[in-house]
């Protein structure tokens, strides 16, 4: 790619890297891509709300967007950007060319995890100066990388425009950790005119060197979380006047360990947290229980999420207890759509640096570009998903590290020549 | 008393002793009831569902009740006569003076228990050549000495009628044992009209020589059959189509053992029985389980069977199966009536053969007379419950003995000076 | 086949059906396969304990034994017989050419399961007049057909026996289902000095005119029965004082349902039956659990049998009673020798009536002989398994038919042609 | 009393409330007490460690401990002081009359609760301008006026020592609240030599101008905290790896409300607080329950623990965990000394503004002075409790309040009569 090109991508991505921002709080994330992008002279760009949904925002804490503004705003992001925005994250660049062609999307997601940066002075954002800034909060998942590809590409576009035809939109995407984002963005209505999407991940079983195609191996997964609400009473004095919220959550946490296996496809659940009391001596009035179910395809998911709602509201009766379910994030299967995955195939093989191509279908995770593909697929679209290789030592650790000068480069030679390809203005 | 009477008295509890039979089967003890009150000249004499309401009759199974029928049948109980009761069993002699006065009603119980009698030949119906003829079945509580003290009594007070003003109801209460029969009698009316209820139990904490008052420690009891209905399916193949009975039923004994303790009384549950399941390999679809619960008082008790029917409607819904509870028996507490005591403590002094009073407040067990004394307080009268001592070995047991010549006259004499004492004729 | 064998073969077959016997209790059928095996010449034959190792017998019931053991004198097999095979089932014919070659096994099993024949006229046996002549057992697994494919391969192959180098032991397994019997026969060595076994089953997913060749998809799996013996006491007057085995099993029984989803495939877990508990009013002393797990790998269902055994050993010390785990039937995955499929792939192919190989590997059930192959394969040897097909209704289903004079053909050629060719005297 | 005494304890009272200070962290109180033992004229001062046994603690938080042991260096308590009392707090002061008579200890209780005292104008501290300085710390059960009384105590005693024989302690108890700080007292051996102890609680149910006599009515009572450790894993690849503490406690929560009802008196269980887990996806490694039990008896008390101990081990072994209980706090029941009792209704009959005397043995909640006077009662000693009267809105509730002026000096009288009693100078 091109020499300028590639510098302003390092040079992004290393930036990004030092001011990460977990789900629903990437304001300082978002007004840097909205900037990038009118910078680079698209016309119609999007921020926060316009392209989320509130009612489809799965995950999202009060609490941690209030810290996060005030940490914008001390950075130096507008009020009014914020307020646009609704206090939404996530940015759209839209080209329209002109020329009659396809609608083509391409998601970048932008938040990071919660990890501490290892203080390893080999790890090369150590080395190189551009280490996380922030506390507990690291991009280590690499939607730095995601997100500066996405910028890079949007600047390459734009700059060939002349070349396309049809629409294209660049969306960012927040809070993909979670899977949380995307249905936000699926509910927005941005993707129903859309007839060919592509997204991506960087790494994952994904070699240096490799383009691997994502034919399966998503899970589709509900993230679930739990609330009871109960009647104190003294636990000595009047314990038949209590309502038990922390039993009812013990009583769910085992029955749901206990859902049937199905013989469809694999499953898992998930009871990842339970607090509840209030005191050793007072009958506990609330209980909350963070929990995710997977299903090796979204029937045996369905199944898994429709038996928590049945043993959450049978341990509410049984109990005496009330309860709430709030879905914390959602993915489902990837829809294979073969002559979308061919494309890519023959593209990647040309792209320099590319040395092989994974077919992927074992497991690997769940994924909320699934959610955004099969809605393009509902409306008559087609779609898929590819990874660009990179040698980490994990995602979420904190070592993690995308090797950026010899990975991104694949990336955005990938998402570029695609939309070249399948925007082509064939006068 | 009488030798005649006595002689009589003796010689009827060890036939009916060698003939018991088990709770809402009691065909020939009914027939034998019956033939003995018209012998004696009532001519107001009622049998099964003359004074058994269907819709309250608790724990009867029909089963049993065909055998019984086919045996009584086989035994010269004429098939006119049951027909006549409806297939139900218990009878009861009323005996109008036609004087005014007031409605006394005694109660007399006559079921047997499940318990093979001893063959220790010390043991005196071995002995005295009385013993069970009916394998797995005993009066091993005493009730062939209620049923005869009964009959006594209904013979004295016909003789001496003369001297007597109001309304005598003497009543012979089917099913006592799981206390399962008091409940269709009372829901036959037949105590509406009552003023005065006396009933009674030998035993218990009562020695030879004494008679107790039962002031309170009669625990309030409910006996639950629970059923689940599940969907079976092959385990191995599609775990998932299957619901299974014998988790909620599992699920639900674990939260039966764990309803709270009750701050205002004692409180018990017992999950006695539980059967679940059709083969090692298949979902199972059936449950079952036999449960009871006690309190100290009502509300206690109510409390626990509220619980029950919380925790059984819970379970089927967290598990996507059906459920039934069945009440198989039911009594509350003692309501305790101090001028009716008190009458029976200054008669039982002068009892020949009575050396001490006992006053009996602490927990003895349950007894479905309270719902006959519940029934006539609520309607305005009173009533009470004594009991006549015995040193037996044990209330159930293989070898419970009553010492009929000793224990039972006292049983005969307190009733029957009871009767004359507050139907007496004041002319 | 030649005609005299085939009318032998079918008849056999029909007279099997008349007379169903299950696991463990075949003493009329291994009295059947031991007459005709020496009636065709063979000099060594065993039965019973010869081949059973008691110390590795799997869900034999003494009781049934002794009622099985009633109806065979009462039907003519000699008691001498049955004691010679010390209560035992299963026999075993061995062929010794005298000439230097392999040591080829071939398993046949012989025991019913417990259905009721339909009473539709159509069925087959109702029809042609061999229904079972037994309530509630049937042939409904087409051992009979086994058993009797079988004994045509042993009259066969002596009879050609000149043609033959090395040794053959024929195998007619008792207690297949609930996989129970080839442990046995295992442990009792008869297989360690086994080149080359071949075992089969008719039907499941393969039609008639196929021949299926195991791969895999034959589950590993365990059965158990697990005991809980506690303390019983009165549970109204002092439930402290008893210990509820039925508590025990219903935590286990919960617990069970809870054990983790297995990472590297696919897993099962089915409480199939739980029976505890003596009376309403007595804490339970005695509880059964009629359970068993599977696992896609040997490892996943080692997983789930540790699991068992330590919920079951947690649950006793909580809740202070006896516990007891008795392993009531065994398989294991199949091994894959791939050169012996290619033989039976060959022979199939040429075998008239066979229009298809199918290879097989997705799940369909467990089966004991993956045990016996496990031993050879251990020993040094190879083995397979292979299945010929009929148009049946379902197993264990009350209609299942095995259209035996079109499929029973192609399993006697398999079996008689595999051995011809493996050992083939070369001379 | 005394006009300089009385000024003294009010002002003292008024003191120690704006400076709350819970359980085990009393560094400021326990200075406080000491100098003024001291300045009284004691000479036997006694501290932290000197009367604590370390092994003996119950619930004492490090954590708690290190911030209260800076707040004290800040307001002024040396450094060396606290280095003396090893970090524990407490005293007791040590009257010696070198005469002959009884060892007689007094028992005043220090620590406050956690409760935010009220902003309501009208409450007294409020009011009068001595309120809590400590956000959430509260004397909020009269522990403040505890403490001066006892030292008015003191003064008065140590004023008057030659009228007395025998040998006073007066024992400052730290962490009385959670039922944690007796037993490490008793552990230090300072009451093992005592003939008579007297102990004493303002309020509960008796009303201002009532003193109360305990005969009973004080449960016995455990607190526990349980710890389960498991191991982590990634709840979605690898879920077989985990050992789950979340269910261990889950399961132990659920068996621990089913342990048996008591046939010998009321028995109590609360499973107050549950916190389990790290994240929702990963398995959880760690588990915290907080409970506790109590008993009518101290034997029904010892079956609560033992059950609770057992279920424990029983659910580590099930889930294959590890677990650790640790005992945080102890209670008995009262052990009734009626000679004592009856002194001390003899005494407070003349006690200036007692109008009555409370005869007290329903439950009302544990207290741990019942250890200590346990321990007396097994070295041959006599012992009791008594209440003096305040008219509350409730302990532990944000608008508690002593009405010191007028309820105080009631205490004081009978404390200070009581020794001048027993160990009144006889010569």
């Amino acid at each position: 790619m091109d020499k300028r090109l590639f510098d302003e991508m390092i040079a992004t991505r290393r930036h990004l890297h030092t001011m990460p921002e977990e789900g629903w709080t990437e304001f300082e994330t978002t007004y840097f891509i909205v900037k990038r992008l009118r910078e680079i002279g698209y016309e119609t760009v999007l921020a926060g709300k316009d392209i989320i949904d509130p009612a489809s925002v799965r995950g999202r804490s009060e609490e941690l967007v209030n810290a996060a503004v005030e940490r914008a705003l001390g950075n130096g992001v507008p009020a009014e950007f914020i307020e646009a925005c609704g206090r939404y994250t996530g940015a759209a660049a839209i080209l329209k060319t002109g020329r009659p062609g396809p609608v083509t999307a391409l998601r970048f997601d932008i938040d990071c995890v919660c990890v501490q940066e290892t203080d390893d002075p080999e790890h090369a954002p150590n080395k190189l100066g551009f280490r996380s800034g922030r506390k507990g909060l690291m991009h280590a998942c690499g939607h730095d990388g995601h997100t500066s590809v996405g910028l890079a590409v949007a600047r390459d576009l734009f700059e060939h425009r002349d070349a396309l035809c049809g629409t294209i939109k660049l969306i960012f995407q927040p809070a993909e950790e979670g899977v949380r984002g995307a249905v936000a963005i699926v509910g927005s209505g941005i993707l129903d005119d859309v007839d060919i999407i592509l997204g991506s991940h960087v790494g994952g079983k994904c070699k240096l060197g490799h383009v691997g195609l994502v034919h399966g191996g998503v899970l589709a997964s509900t993230k679930l979380d739990i609330y009871f609400e109960g009647v104190p009473s003294h636990a000595g004095n009047a314990p038949e006047k209590g309502k038990s919220a922390l039993m009812a959550a013990c009583a769910t946490a085992m029955m749901m360990a206990g859902i049937p296996r199905h013989g469809e496809g694999a499953s898992r659940v998930a009871v990842g947290k339970l607090i509840a009391g209030e005191g050793r001596n007072v009958v506990p009035a609330h209980a909350y229980i963070q929990t995710e179910v997977r299903g090796e395809t979204a029937a045996v998911n369905d199944f898994m999420v429709k038996n928590v709602e049945q043993i959450v509201a049978g341990n509410a009766l049984a109990y005496g207890v009330q309860s709430r379910i709030v879905v914390a994030g959602e993915a489902t299967t990837i829809i294979e759509c073969p002559e979308i995955l061919d494309i890519v195939r023959e593209i990647a093989r040309d792209v320099p640096g590319v040395e092989a191509i994974d077919e992927l279908s074992t497991p690997a995770g769940s994924e909320d570009f699934t959610m955004m593909l099969k809605r393009v697929v509902e409306h008559g679209g087609r779609g898929g998903m590819f990874r660009w290789g990179c040698n980490h030592h994990g995602h979420h650790k904190r070592d993690f590290e995308l090797q950026d000068t010899e990975s991104m480069p694949v990336g955005f030679e990938v998402f570029s020549r695609f939309v070249r390809r399948v925007n082509r203005c064939e006068g």
